[in-house]
């Protein structure tokens, strides 16, 4: 397990912002290059969205996996990287970077830690983003009482009836998945084509066709109803009209709107608050920093787990460099055959 | 199983040449645009060199991981693209590409099967190349006599003794895992510094102070003697001195050098014998054509499985435009709730 240490001073090579796979990742291609990393995460332990809200759900698309749950990914991620003994400071936030006179870096936490790191990668993936919300009125009012914006436990769902909303990946996923355990699964969507994978979209469809969902089309959640709990969802359509529907829960999966926090002042160059990267080495426009995962954005720039891991090979090879003082990865050793001559 | 077609007329949206792991992924990804793949590859089985080469390799760096065995990782990733059921033409190469009218591909085989394809993926792989061998003169007359290019079944080397020549990553890996069941093993390097991964060179290094394996820098091997079969290997330092090793088998790796066959004829941009792609979506110089895995080259490219499943999926989502006509990766649904107005 990759525990926080107490250190309230750490010196690394590569300071990782974010604990979540892609972070993880890097520490086993760095590793691999004998470069030491310390990890830091907002969260209590690693595995960022995995682990923190939906560590039952089965991912898909990580190669040779025909499928995997969440937080076995992690598991696996931790046992490969144990071997390059990471350290971790776990449930604190970055809140300062500082560029020392060698061009190294000083960060320094919400809690006072202070990390001195040759490079520095952000892999702060959906950590740093926020639910968006739908303009309902008295939405808040339900939070945590019906309404929920992430799934971190489908089981809290078995047998209730539920209204979805949205149409990516997260919404056609967790329809699929939900319509086997809830009682009654409502998915709404604005639109008529979905933005998620035309394949689990065609799921959806087909269990709308058996009337083992009810899929509401060009349609909006406008209102919700209850007394202390949730218990009804509004559902207007495009032509105004509106029905309601029994809900013990109405989850929005409206996606992610990005919350950069202390990150946005450091200067890098943001695209729609996401971290613009040269795709050579996944670099950002300061000389040392590097941001890779869900947090970064590129021409092709997509956002999967697999895409994170592929960045975080780049960059450590470029790191490399920085760290070894301009050398190119290679190992050498002195000592078996005499002094070295080539 | 991906099985082989008998069919002599293919149509398909993607032909992937090449049914390595990347070429295998790549079938995932499109898969989960609703495209239809077909693979070609040479070899009669899909999986390329590691289920051809080296079946029961362990692999340390497929993310999720901590080892898998290279044939594992194939079965797993036939597994995971079995759903989208991909036809293939397997122990056939592709000899010849035209392009037709309508902008899509005609494919010829040396067999006389014939795919016809909106878009041409070349995935092929260390499958376009073949071993760099040393310069010993009778060298060619013990190859399958105490000579392998490759380790295929490492069970065959059990109590052996044996030379091994290289400074990469298979040369630090084989004789990481031989040492473990050849009587000797002897590892030759021509210098004394490891192009292969820095921890994998301090574990051979290691091995050496410990004397479970020779460990023999700035030296190459420059004479093999046998009678019908190998019985020893002449290892020269830079000082000229000379030792005569006992060897049951002698095994260069130092790598292998491309073959691109008929592919160089397709007018793509080469970097010395590589695919010059573009890392927006890993599409080559030809409108149509992709290249992906350890063929193609770009600024910061690395030869890894990883780095190949990440190109297989930005391909997919650019090949999507072509395939469906330009339009963007989304499902559209017509008959749920009406004609869509969106």
């Amino acid at each position: 397990m990759v525990k926080s240490i107490e250190d309230q001073r750490v010196e690394t090579d590569i300071c990782i912002i974010g604990a979540g796979p892609v972070g993880m990742f890097a520490v086993f291609e760095a590793g691999l290059l004998k470069m030491r990393c310390h990890l830091i995460d907002a969260l209590p332990q690693v595995g960022g969205q995995l682990s923190e809200i939906y560590p039952k759900k089965p991912i898909y698309d990580i190669p040779g996996y025909p499928d995997i749950l969440a937080q076995d990914l992690v598991d696996k991620l931790e046992q490969q990287i144990a071997p390059f003994h990471p350290t971790a400071t776990l449930g604190e936030r970055v809140e300062s970077l500082e560029r020392l006179e060698d061009e190294s870096f000083r960060l320094r936490t919400n809690e006072g830690t202070e990390v001195l790191s040759k490079v520095v990668v952000i892999a702060g993936g959906l950590g740093c983003f926020e639910p968006r919300k739908p303009p309902i009125e008295n939405l808040e009012d339900y939070e945590g009482k019906g309404i929920d914006y992430i799934v971190k436990n489908p089981e809290k769902f078995r047998g209730k009836k539920l209204v979805l909303a949205g149409g990516g990946d997260t919404a056609l996923d967790w329809t699929l998945y939900l319509s086997e355990l809830a009682d009654e699964v409502t998915l709404v969507h604005r639109g008529s084509s979905f933005r998620g994978a035309p394949d689990s979209a065609e799921k959806v469809v087909n269990l709308a066709d058996q009337q083992k969902i009810n899929l509401r089309l060009n349609a909006n959640v406008t209102a919700i109803q209850g007394n202390g709990k949730l218990n009804a969802c509004v559902i207007t359509d495009k032509e105004k009209n509106s029905t309601m529907v029994d809900a013990d829960y109405f989850i929005p999966l409206f996606g992610l709107s990005p919350k950069l926090g202390p990150i946005a002042n450091w200067k890098l160059n943001l695209d729609r608050n996401a971290i613009v990267v040269n795709t050579e080495d996944y670099s950002t426009n300061v000389p040392g920093i590097y941001a890779i995962g869900d947090i970064n954005t590129y021409p092709g720039k997509l956002k999967l787990i697999l895409c994170g891991f592929h960045e975080a090979a780049l960059m450590s090879h470029s790191a490399y460099r920085i760290v070894s003082g301009g050398k190119k990865a290679s190992f050498k050793y002195t000592t078996v055959n005499g002094a070295p001559t080539l």
